[in-house]
Parts: C-alpha cells; structure tokens; sequence
C-alpha cells in the first residue's frame, strides 16, 4: 500500500528591528498551533543547526576586529545554507511549520540597505543560500526605533549589550525603513504588524495575519 | 612635491594536496624573495587574518556534525572575504608580495570537483570573495597521492588527524586530478612543479617559477 506524500510544512519567518518581540511571538505563536493540532518547530537566525550556532558565535563575538561586510555578508549565508539543509527543510518534509525568528530579510536589512553591500551581491548570495526554500509567510513586526531600543535595554536589565544593539538610534529608524520597503516590495509574501502595543495585542495581530494558511 | 603611487605587490598562491609541502615552501619563498630585496608576507587559507582564523576554527572543528556543503563553501568565501580586505590588499598596496598558503583554487577542488558543489555556484562565490584580486601565479605542488598521504602522517607523527587528511587514498587522487585541471585550465596562471624531491629541489623549481616576476 503505499501512501500519498506528505504536504509540505508552512515557513514562517518574523522579521523587524531590536525589541520588537519576535523571540516572544514566535514562542506565543507555536503554542497558539499547537492548540489547532500544527505541529510547529520554533528556530532563529543565525543559528537554527549545530554547525549555524558555531557560525552565529563568531557573527555575534564582540571582538576587536570587525568582520569585513562582505565576509560579514557570506558567513549569513553559510549559516542560513547550514540551517536550511539540516533543520527547516527536514521539518517541513515531515509536514511540520517552521517559524523562524529572523531570516533573510534581515540580511538585506543589515548587511545591504545599512551595511553597504551592493543589492546584487545579496540577492545572489539569498538565492545561492536560500535555494528555493522561499517564507510562504513573513511576518514584520514594526515599532517605532526608540520605543523598540528602549525595550531591548530593560529586556537586557544590566546585561551585556551586544553589537547590533551598539548602534545608533539613527541606525534603527534606518533599520526600520529597510523592512517596511521589503513588505513593501512583495506584499504577497509580507505581511506588517504593529508591534507597538501588548505581546496579547501583537499575538492578536499575528493570528490573524496566519490564518489563511490555516484553510 | 607628489610620488608617483607605488606599484602593486605581486601575489602568488601554492596550492596542492596533502603533505606536498606548502606552508615549508612558503617559508623559503619569502626567505629567498628577502634575498633579493623583495618584502613578502606569508599567509594562509582557511584564516590569514584575526576573524577569519576564527572561521577556519569553525571549519575545521572535528564537529560531530558535518557542515552542509554548500555552507562549507560559503564559509570558505566568508574567511576569504575578510583574507583579501585586512590582510592581501593592504599588503599589495604597500608594494609587499603576498605569498599564500593555499586560496580559491582549492575550493575549487575540495568543495567543487570533490564536495559535489556545483560549479557554477563555486565560480559565482569566487568571483564575489575575491573581486579583482586574483594571484598573479599559482604554483601547484604535485606529487603522488600516496606519498604525499604518507609525508603528512610522518609530519603529524602520533599527532591528530584532521578532517581532511583523513580522507581516502582515492580521494587525494582525485584532488590531484583536480587541481592538475585547474593548470591545464589557466595556464597562463598556474605552474605545477613537481613535488616529489626534497625541500631544496622543490625550492629551486619555485624560483625558477617566480623569476619571470622578479624582473
């Protein structure tokens, strides 16, 4: 006898800038899946595989020398391309969705619209990394930068603060701009949610925005 | 008063299989170069700078966990990235030689002709890792695989085994075949010097090599 295959799981990424509340949604959004029977694992960039998470330590090392962009840009993909093989496509090959925290479009955000590397070398390199792997399903969370830093401080209390988090509030509302011309640019894949009110309040947001793949 | 700019550095890569006596030929080189006046700078792949040795770290961990091909290679383009901008640039800038332990053509055989990477995708992230900055002569030691396999087991003695030279019999031979390919390919760049000899005719075959460079 033999069985019909498996339909693919639904990719999901949320994207946005510091303190927006991905890491939270994504948690709240797995839980709210599971309740309707979807089996949904729950990953992040840079990072997501064993050998990702060896990358994401040297991206995310404080050190003396920066990373040049472009290698900068390249060591994204090697753990994206690392991700994909061993954790998100084997998920959704077993039917389960992947919500990812951070994905792609923080490569074009980051490393291209702010970090200075030209469009083309990260549109050649998403597409070298991403394969055909593509969200069905992105979901922006947008927030004011100030009010967004101002969370990732009191979420950090006394902590450390890392790289990304160093820079400027200019930076953010320049961040910020770079995700909202994405969604912009495919608003068949992206969907932006205001990220300004209550984790229940954005929770509410992103459900709905999810339930047509629910259908 | 204004200086005419000083002329560029010559680089030049060694490159070949397991045990043919690279990182030692390099050593003489730049000796041998001092010699005749010439300042050089030798440096090494996977790493020749302070991040990207952090990456070689990753990518030569003996993980349990293999890296996904394809990330492979991307990290390979990742280190070099930051190889060329803090380390190969400014030097030939500053009218020093840059002699390489090995550069792109062995991603070319490592994680192309024999990782199963597909070429088009190798040759895509060469061109983007390593922008205008392509050697000016690649010498490539050749030997036998078995006696090359057998000098690296002398030099590690009871020492540890790394990934790559644990590799089979069968896949030196093909890394040599691939990398004879690559001269026969561009032979207007690449020189293959027998390596079978000891250090001191290996040495004697590199400078008859470079002498075209040197007037």
């Amino acid at each position: 006898m033999t069985r019909a295959p498996l339909p693919r799981g639904r990719f999901i990424t949320l994207e946005g800038g510091e303190g927006a509340g991905k890491s939270t949604q994504v948690r709240r959004l797995v839980a709210a899946l599971a309740q309707r029977g979807v089996s949904a694992v729950a990953t992040r960039e840079p990072g997501g595989s064993p050998r990702a998470e060896d990358i994401r330590a040297v991206l995310l090392a404080g050190s003396a020398e920066r990373l040049a962009p472009l290698a900068e840009t390249l060591l994204f993909a090697a753990a994206r391309a690392d991700h994909l093989e061993k954790t998100i496509r084997p998920a959704l090959a077993r039917s389960q969705w992947v919500i990812c925290d951070r994905f792609a479009d923080s490569t074009r955000a980051y490393q291209g619209a702010l970090g200075g590397v030209d469009a083309a070398t990260v549109t050649t390199l998403e597409r070298i990394a991403v394969g055909d792997t593509n969200p069905d399903l992105t979901l922006i969370l947008d927030l004011p930068a100030d009010i967004g830093l101002a969370r990732a401080a009191h979420r950090r209390g006394g902590g450390e603060v890392d790289r990304f988090e160093q820079e400027s509030l200019a930076f953010h509302q320049k961040l910020r701009e770079a995700f909202l011309a994405i969604a912009a640019a495919e608003p068949e894949r992206c969907v932006v949610i205001d990220a300004s009110g209550d984790e229940g309040q954005v929770a509410a947001g992103v459900m709905t925005a999810i339930e047509p793949l629910l259908r």
